[in-house]
């Protein structure tokens, strides 16, 4: 069971203000909640520096699959390598376009080098990578 | 059927031998493909500037099932919403934590704010949000 | 003067041991300091989405003084300008590069468009855009 | 001096002429020139996940100039540090606030944890760190 703690934060009156108007706007339950995220993201992105953190990261690329050699190549390259593709997901966005949402997990540098050979491939027209660490949150 | 024009970019010798580096390393088949992308990024990243842009979204977020309440208020969130959820993915990471994908289509600047009130929610431990803009790839 | 308030904020306690050796390793004196960093950092992103929002910014480029004609050009671009550009400053790297800071005031979008303007000049290798939300901080 | 060498790119002709768009509007003289402005830009970010790429920094924060002790640490910290600060620049912003830019140049790690040093200091409202690669452009 997680124990907790409680801390005080002292903060001038302008900038407090100020943080309740966002995370209102951004729909936060309470203060608590929305710190909570902020010392969360930052943990994260300070682990994923180490190209050795734990991590899960998704791929989301955007293809034509017209291109039918590309989807063998996606699907050859899920299985082939050492990383594990936890699931994977397969849109169709219009007549030529895939959006394919690809997740995997492991150390935070396997996942770009795999994400940089998925999004290379002729083919695919955009795509972004998104990694978070998994280790201690 | 696509048109393909051919031009010609002229660059000094040293930067081409970096770049042919580089994009040998992500994989890339030539460079007509690394040039490609590197212009498809960045007018998608020139779209998004815009917050009516067309776009396709994808919320990436990691939440403790422990909070039932929160498995329900993200079925209600997605269905309730003027967004169209195209399809979502749940992922076993361990006893405690699920990753959740989500994806969306619309206007940019909805799905920003409909990835706000995900990812404010109590439960929620740490998420991203991946925006592509869809009009004119 | 500022008026200063204290809140509670609840937080698991192997979340705040992390946030405690991360803000170690950053240098912060307190948790209140590391956390009023975090949330002054979430405004200033947050009102940045507004290309009307007051701001500071500062471009920093790297180009080859021997294009003699750039460094015309930038002189001229930073008296014509409707923003002010606040000041300015000159290193010499190496024998043919120079780092160039430029710092301008006025709204966030203004500061942008001025930017690529800076940027996108020959003879200019590289360059970066800071922008920081002066309104409300 | 630079040997130059021209390379073909292909491309379809819907991409091109929305990539001709944007460049105009950035201001960019040809494509060669914002071609070559994309691959350094990848190149410098490649380079920079390297912590011990050479690397020039600049450090832009902004403080409450009320905080006699903070210009005193500021100062003594770029004379202590290993890195050479090559020249820092400071502007009154208003009453209270002050801009600084310290330009830094050494490896990037070192950079950034010189950044993460002057950024936490009490009295220090917010900060960006931009970091270019300079081996080899």
């Amino acid at each position: 069971m997680e124990q907790i703690e409680r801390i005080g934060v002292s903060l001038d009156k302008k900038l407090l203000s100020m943080f309740d108007k966002l995370i209102a706007k951004k729909g936060y339950p309470n203060r608590s909640e929305a710190i909570r995220d902020l010392i969360r993201r930052q943990l994260s992105g300070d682990q994923l520096q180490d190209p050795k953190a734990q991590a899960v990261g998704a791929v989301f690329l955007v293809y034509d699959h017209d291109s039918t050699k590309l989807m063998q190549k996606l699907t050859d390259l899920q299985h082939s390598h050492i990383l594990h593709t936890i699931s994977s997901m397969h849109i169709h966005m219009d007549e030529h376009n895939c959006l394919e949402v690809i997740v995997l997990r492991g150390q935070a540098g396997e996942i770009n080098k795999m994400a940089d050979s998925l999004l290379s491939m002729k083919g695919v027209k955009l795509g972004r990578t998104n990694l978070l660490a998994t280790e201690p949150t």
